[in-house]
């Protein structure tokens, strides 16, 4: 089940701000109706908090990142709250000035989706997809 | 014949605002002149209500918009007003924050077409094609 | 449901051998199990007969074809058996040199399918999808 | 010769703005200096006019653009002024809240060309191509 | 773990030859030595056995098929023997003329795999990927 | 109306075989039938007699070839016979070794075809489109 | 060498604004250092002056922008000069609103190149490439 | 190691705001942690100092990019890091009136990164990627 | 500099024929002259000797294929030579049936190179790019 | 106007047969008649003569290679006659085991051409495009 404690960060490196991007395209869960796997791409956009911010300015790591994805592999969760959830732990681990999740699904029954979930003020060239 | 009595919902699971979009890419109705089928893509863009509006933020349910949709089959119908029709009767079922149309044609006699219907404030970003 | 008598021919214009396909790609049928539509598209290739045959060498007629198409809007019936009436259908109209009929089905639970179905000496150059 | 009378139309079904557009794929005209044929795709946007307009929002009719746009075959004319005509009768024919004619050209000389007339506030999304 | 009890078979509606392909693209399985999730799409491809044969010229049901499919979601297994597994397995449950399994991975570490398991004279077309 | 007395050869430059491709990709004629236009790609490959043959291995000359091509933009003619007089035509012009044309329509209706005649013994690899 | 002298223009047959985009795809010029030759895309978009300006709202006619390109083949000259040289010419010569050029070039040791230069005020949706 | 003094100028050639972008599809760098080659394009834009300012409105050389580049082959470096890097040490070379580095990489474990730094006032037309 | 030693081996776990396929996207190595990186996709086939065979049919351990080529990183050697060696080197490990490397390179002064190199008796289906 | 004496060679480095393939996307010549520039990709095969044959097995040298095809920049010259030329100057030059030349060409007038000239024993996996 989705195990946020997998989680890890590293300081910022950048004295300036950047923008951050993990596009992640083998995200797996479930459905929670069925039980059939859910086949997904998670797109994370953040800026991180400034370097001299309680915690560094974190980063999160991407191995920890990998792991934590892969904790939804044998969980049933719909699109819309693996969307939520994602975006909760991950502000609540970073505290980033701005984050952003997008998920997008292969679908089922002839219909695909993509869910999108801001946290913060996100800048108008992120919030298209 | 189109049939909204169809459509199922559930509240939304996110706290924060999130948007939702699906598309289906197997929708057919017929032509209400010839009775020749087309063939389209809609898209379905909304922002649902927040979960303590009186309808709890509700959220289309996914198998109860295939078969929605699935009910325009044998239905004589124009562009235009399959757009208008899908609009409106989300509209009523969900009363989103906002709510966006988009229908994809594959057209005749060498012209496709696409429709666009908005409902409430659209952001920016959702407003082009 | 599937209506051969729909069907029409001329007689080929071609003094010399030609190959002609048809790809029809607003094909859709429904499943015979849960009535949900399928959607495919339907590739046809065919050697016609000589002018000098006893049917003049007959192409089916286009109109017709998609006519023909239609008929299968309705009907509850598997990707393999379509396949296999399409051929049988043109094979009976036409009397073709070789004919092959390749049915690509959007697919269902992230499974899509191609079915191929052959009549007489194909050549080798059509033999792959 | 580009004939505007063959133009039809038909009223909004729309109570709400809907945004309408029709891609012609197979638009031919001619070289008014060496008479060569000209290939573009014409790309229409619009958004009628409201249903209690005088025209009641009129809508123009599919088959009679095509039947409009066919008109041109044999007319010899510069790509600019193709653009500048389509938009002016269109406009005539629909009054509508805005409009927008895009022409993309196959080219000559390995220059390939793309014209845009507006008409009326085109909103920001639909500016640029 | 991969489970052939799973699979089903309908005879085949053909009294001609065929060929069926089925394409699944949401294939996960897991890496022994790492435990990590490996993603894929399997190809199946087959011609049946002629109606006549014992089994009935048996075809796999494409629902048993996703059921088979996703039983190696938490096998731990390489990618060779994936591979050799499903052609053995689908093998001894159609009994068809050939059939033809490729399995395509999107990788570890920049490099990125394709197996391929014939059983029986794939005919020279399907050969190649 | 189709007019081959403008094509017009060069002697081939080549003493060794050669193979020629001319992909004209704005081909237009127009239907018999409902006097619509037609929309296509005509794909012409042959290799030329050798420079010591009567005609001096006679090559089309490429403005001649689409000055001829161009001749069909007013005639009435189905998708087969195109493809059968421009083979023919070509073939009485260069008296080439062998010689192909392959005809891609757009299409009518949602079914979109491709013909192709070859005279003499076209080489293997060129037969599949 | 570059020969502004080789450029005409026509007067705009647009009342009402317009905008022209001419991609030309086959620009060659010459490294000043190397010699080699420098491939690339030359994109001009631009507003016409109206039509009762001095110069009639010239637009610069295709043929001759083309020998003016040309002009450029035997030319030892930078990307960033390219561009602004050509900004320069067709400013001088149309007058117009606003105008914009980019040069895309296919570059040398595994970079490539995108040069953008602007005159007036380009619309913000020309801005970005 | 990561070389600034590699790094060149020429003065600008524009007397009016250009804007110049360089895509180095070719570059690695080494993962500090576990010593695996990182991939990756590096996307640099920038509007150079007016021709007129102190150093004379320096845009940096191809090829001295390139080598700079070259220097990051045997580095250990974070993706953030090499990003931010980059940026500080262009920025200080040219002293430009904006500046933007994109990084894209092609990703470990299924996760691909994209690292985005500005300087100045990047117009919003390059904000987003 | 290119170090076989790296190169381990599993026994293959088919007992039928089966081909492998491992397509390595991130490969680089020197240019010997100029010391200037080469940036190359190198792909792998090979159908193993079969597992009664003495060294048990084996196939290359994918992590170890990962380091040996990274041991090219920073050797200076020709595009042929590369692929060369690695055919050689692989080889002599497995003992294949047959073998396979195809090399692609990104290129350098406008012109790219693919190199294929062959061992044993290749199947007509692999023998084509 | 092409020089062969730019051509220089190498000795293969590799005792078994490899084949060869350069692409060079940059090449430009200009038409004899019109004095118009053509652009075109050039492909060169070839399977070098063995190591132990009097030339040692030459395979061109790319830098000698690419100055080669410059020195067509200002030739005028038809595109068969570019084929033939380059197909003997490199057979002459090498002497390989079998040599294949295709141009592909932008095209003019709305047809594009390819060409393809051989030399020896091309295997059949090279002989379609």
């Amino acid at each position: 089940m989705p195990d946020p404690s997998l989680l890890e960060t590293f300081p910022t490196p950048a004295r300036h701000p950047i923008v951050i991007e993990h596009i992640a395209e083998e995200f797996t869960s479930q459905c929670p109706v069925t039980g059939h796997p859910d086949f997904g791409v998670i797109t994370l956009r953040y800026q991180p908090a400034p370097p001299d911010s309680p915690n560094g300015g974190g980063c999160v790591e991407l191995k920890s990142l990998k792991l934590y994805y892969q904790s939804f592999r044998t969980e049933g969760i719909f699109y819309e709250a693996v969307t939520d959830r994602i975006r909760d732990d991950l502000v609540a681990l970073m505290k980033p000035v701005w984050l952003q999740i997008i998920t997008s699904w292969r679908g089922r029954g002839g219909i695909r989706s993509v869910i999108r979930a801001d946290y913060g003020d996100v800048p108008p060239e992120y919030r298209a997809r």
